[in-house]
């Protein structure tokens, strides 16, 4: 991860290392050997020196990772290591009945878990960012934008309030994929339990709920959906994530000037540079979440009873995901906490085009006597003509001869709060989807 | 799509055909125009008037697209040719308070409802398939294969097994997401149901109701993450039976010969060739829905109110996502349907080795004596010199003078069918899962 | 392709229908036999009537490719007509030599080859687009933008340069992909040329000719770097395509207004829309560009001496990728050639926030007497306090007492015009390359 | 990079190291001083003063990439440091004339550069490797195989052959690239060299030529072919490197056994497992070059004169995908290296099926006498009843009563050596070419 602490910050770092991969396969590790030991399956007093063993300080795993060059994995270095630590009679009931993707496996579950808590986290605050902005410019006039061209009028509000719903959609599915989807993974070489024999579903179920897994149905080493789903709701939460700042920073042009980062990025020529820059590293992190996410949903096909090549690319693609989702969560959520939204400047674009916003309405206003079609052709001309000449579609409006409307009819037509529809009671729908989901 | 024949069946390819898109189109504004009758913001007579012309009869929806051109989208057209149809006063009220992307977001909606029912359906037809198989070879023995080598004995049940929770898992969350998050769009210009004022809310209600259809939250012009769910699912339900294909043109290879695909493809020039053609077909099918379902994925980020980009490349995505997977279950449960397994071939492969494959066991065997390390060793030899020697891996354990086991000791430890853990039982607990899903 | 007239020309469309890929086949065989009979390998009448039956009148390729399911490709099913059409002695010498991919990859390569040359055409017609506007606003001054923040001045003579040089790269790696990398494919069953024996290198020779294709090492049915290259260099043109028209939707945007597309799209519910429509649908091709191209570099990994899934996947791809690539292609021509350039709303953004965008040079004015830092501090504070004051630059820089600059001084520094740099030297640079390229 | 050692060996990484990034960009600003200060831009001692600070050690380069958070970059905060580093007067001529993406272009292009040395030394042993292999094994028999099934002898020099010119025209692709397309990055604020004026021109050369870069036509910050270009050129290697590898690992499965890695890793539970480990961690790496290079090219559509977000997410996928492409190709180059050829079982194999394999050249013997359909049709039948009788395909045909071949012509039709082509020469001209390429 190339300049990693310019996007994702120490903690979700750290929870995604290769020091956090080891602990993880030595909990496996000390878990299996509890369960067994609770078992019956080995003794308790190598269930105990095994545990001993099991804490993290000491073993190296650049060492080991080097030395898995020489069969394809960590693990087994790490087994060998962990034998010779716990040395005497008990070494060997280490990893009974256990296969090297077992420990990888259930370690991936674990950082995961462990890195989701963060996540989720980050994702939760950036929701209530978002329901804070919703709440506040509830009534905030702006232009609604589409295909990047002023359409009509809305709120500031209805515009958060669609993030945030998009937020809570994607954080939702991240959560479930979280609370059910994260399994232990033990099977023995090739998925039968076969050294475990009759106690190895109880050493499984045990297993699961030493290190708050869930029980899988089957032994899972070939069954990627697992993996696939957890890189998709992470892919689905970068993009929500990805989606947001590209409209702050679309929302942060100099040209439009309606949101600003509070901690604007300075340039290291330009001493004037506001730039967005928040939004900018979220952007980048969703890039490489979607291309982690790749890897992870492209891994389903894996050969027989272990992969060869799908299952050893996750582990990259895994931290890769969850740091990147983590950090652009953590970035965008001090981005919104810190937002600057201009009001004024806000109604001034919407006022920019001189009521062209409102043409809609316009058009619908002249379609009784003059039919709806004569009645949109007959403003788009307005329109094409106010957008040309320099004067507003209202003084426009008022110099064509075929408009037959009051000064009155107009005030009401071309004043933007009038043109909201339910925007608000949609704000209130986003608001009470948000509150309910935090529930 | 190029020689789609080859890969997806007629129904299916209808089903996400322009004509299908066009009809949903259609249903679309019939849905609106009868809600909004309903609700009395447009006259009885209307919606009737515009219901009749809603047949897609007599619309051409190649020269639809070709006029799209000119404003982006193909609804915009059809709207056009709806208002001329419909005539008189009634026109007027096609399309009331709707925009374009309204059409096309609630017709892609419809479209995935109506193809997923059928690839659902052929999922289904996957997952009994392999739930035949699981029961029929619950005890049938074959080597466990792990990095394309022989490990250790499992049972053909297993395996199979272990295709169907996968199989079962990814068809559960497709059926999820066809279930839950499959919604009716309505939001008018900038999504905030302007034209529609205080019977919005209403309005959408009913037209989702109507179109049997989820109602969301708020309107999602620019709020993707329904769209990435859909894509998401189907790459996952894709992936599972690429897998599961892949898993089957291995076995079939000539030098494994475990299952032949009753439908084997012949040659062009080789006659004696059994390819598994079916399998091919899936695998190719699969890659193309993980490339669509990128392009599902990927757009998540859409600019402000309505997206510049993003939105217009769902449309040949998502037909072809939805066509390649239901393609691919189609295939690939005609495939398991006629599959030849062959049970001695499967018996002939795992004793090839002589026993080499349940080396783990002797070495456990050894272990007490010789201590875990030093058996492990010893069984690495002597597998490493049957490997070499031509002579079987029990011969060779006989001929190492270092070995104390008897005779019947060894029979023990080398008849695969002592080494199956709890392999039925994890059949079992797979044909179980298989049930409780299928209620 | 759903709505497929949406985005590419119906010449494009039809340059890789089912049926052009039918006539590619078939020009396969016709030059094999006529090869083979030139060479001696099969009798001279023979090549006769095979190159009378190749003809596609008469061929139905739906059902070609139904007839494919059972063998996994079309060309199996597409000899057997042949044969049969050509009738009495000479169909046994149909297709001599050969295997049904060498039909599929030759006439992959003349899909691409034919295609390849309007889609190299309309790029040709973008780059002479750009360089028009290169040519023509060689020093209009404009802004330029960097993270989408007004930076510093440039012209729009650069800017059209650099999307110039950008296309002319493009387009000249997808000229040398054409031009060296289409080969003819001729393997027979394992690539060996085997039945052709010592004829084969000469047989190949000529067909090579026939097509006017290159003349391959080694037959590549299984080495796909000919089809990765393709895909990459498409999706490279696409990328710029996407570029070029995110750039012209982000200038058409109303709060920017410096450029128009002349064709602007209406909308169904909005007379005033003036849709960027063109760089909209360029943007949506090119993502589907993209996922096309992921499939044929992501094939790469082809089995044996002939793929199981990969080589299959990549017809829809190959289709998918050239023609959206030419479909975006054409549209950006079009509406390059169309391009309304707003040259005083390019002036009036660049002096929008009053000379802020000159900041860097006063810093550097002011820095021998304060020192860059504090010059580079000094000036960030006025244009912090010039953002939020609503005075401009140039004011807050007078009020500022710390700033001892004449007001001869500040009329050159804030002067865009004195602050290009060799911009137009470098608008001379990218038409040289243009014109050198393209002789 | 999670178990990073596993896949890359250490001067790779250290290669594509933030260290390594750091040094570039200094070198960057060393180049630069250097430059203007030839070209007077600056004062000669401020040009020496600066290359001295430009030493990368006292550095802390995470600090660095921790305080570019703020601004959204590591350039900026370098540049800070180094002024404070030069001090005085020299401080002020510090990154004169240039922006962040200049320095940070630079250094990826050097990065780049630096890294790919190794990268190509490693492909050429790969090459150098199969070349060794084709040669040795230019006559040696073995079932071709196409769909995973055995279809006609060729021999493992051809398949060897094959992978070599894979090889080498897609290192050719990537040297290519490094010696052309790899160019300095110096273009100022906006890319118009403004600070620089008229001395633009001639300081951008002078860097290129300092630093061993191409000089572009015009600075690139929103051109990113180049980095699109290098993106798909390394995932073409890595596509080829990980086809390899998929059939070595094909050839070294247990039911397969002609091919063996030296190496072969041992299991943790298994003592008899000879994985294919170097295989599979070629395959794993080139699924995450695939991802990496997705990055790469999907950021080609930057926003006007410097992208907000395909810029900086270049920085982790460019170090990935060069990173993991030298991994592979080191990884294969050490397989082959010590590749193990079973020419025996090669053999057997392709005697298995009993000149099943041979069945189109007795097909051709037959169709004189009872013409090509009928011929191929008999033949079919008597190998499927081959396939399942367990009499060899000879032995069926003779006791077929309708074949009227003698045993002279069975001999001879069922002797591979005789059905190999032009397999020989094939090898030669592979070797001809590789060698050509190497010169």
């Amino acid at each position: 991860m190339t300049f990693a602490p310019l996007f994702v910050p120490e903690e979700i770092r750290e929870a995604v290392s290769d020091r956090a991969w080891l602990a993880a396969m030595l909990d496996f590790e000390r878990a299996l050997a509890a369960a067994e030991a609770a078992e019956g399956v080995i003794p308790t007093a190598a269930g105990g020196a095994i545990a001993e063993a099991c804490a993290p300080d000491g073993y190296d795993v650049d060492a080991l990772a080097e030395q898995g060059r020489a069969v394809g994995n960590p693990a087994e270095p790490l087994v060998r290591a962990l034998r010779e630590r716990v040395g005497g009679e008990a070494a060997g009931f280490v990893h009974w009945g256990a296969t090297s993707q077992d420990v990888t496996d259930t370690a991936a579950m674990l950082v995961a878990q462990r890195a989701l808590e963060r996540v989720l986290a980050e994702l939760a605050a950036v929701a209530d960012g978002l329901a804070a902005l919703a709440e506040e410019h509830r009534s905030t006039p702006m232009v609604g934008r589409t295909l990047l061209q002023h359409a009509a009028p809305t709120t500031f509000g209805v515009v958060a309030a669609g993030w945030l719903v998009a937020a809570h959609e994607a954080r939702a599915r991240l959560a479930d994929v979280a609370s059910e989807r994260l399994a232990v993974q033990l099977g023995g070489a090739v998925g039968t339990l076969s050294v475990l024999g009759s106690d190895g579903e109880r050493v499984l179920a045990r297993v699961a709920e030493e290190l708050a897994l869930a029980e899988p149905v089957l032994p899972w080493h070939a069954n990627r959906t697992r993996i696939a789903e957890l890189g998709a709701a992470l892919a689905e939460c970068a993009g929500v994530l990805d989606r947001i700042a590209l409209d702050l920073a679309l929302l942060a042009q100099t040209d439009v000037g309606e949101v600003r980062e509070a901690a604007g990025g300075g340039s290291s020529t330009l001493p004037h540079k506001q730039n967005p820059v928040g939004s900018v590293l979220v952007r980048a992190s969703a890039r490489l979440v979607a291309a982690y996410s790749g890897v992870l949903t492209g891994g389903l096909a894996q050969e027989h009873e272990r992969g060869a090549a799908g299952w050893q690319a996750e582990w990259e693609a895994l931290s890769g995901a969850l740091a990147h989702t983590g950090g652009a969560a953590h970035t965008l959520a001090v981005t919104l906490a810190g937002l600057e939204v201009d009001v004024d400047r806000m109604r001034r674009n919407l006022d920019a085009t001189g009521g062209l916003v409102l043409s809609e309405g316009v058009a619908f206003a002249l379609a009784p006597t003059l039919g709806r079609e004569r009645a949109h052709e007959l403003v788009r001309e307005v329109a094409l003509t106010a957008g040309r000449s320099g004067r507003t579609f209202r003084e426009e409006l008022v110099a064509d001869g075929r408009v037959e409307l009051t000064d009155v009819d107009l005030e009401d037509l071309l004043d933007p709060a009038r043109h909201l529809g339910p925007a608000e009671a949609l704000v209130d729908r986003a608001l009470a989807f948000h509150r309910s989901g935090a529930a």
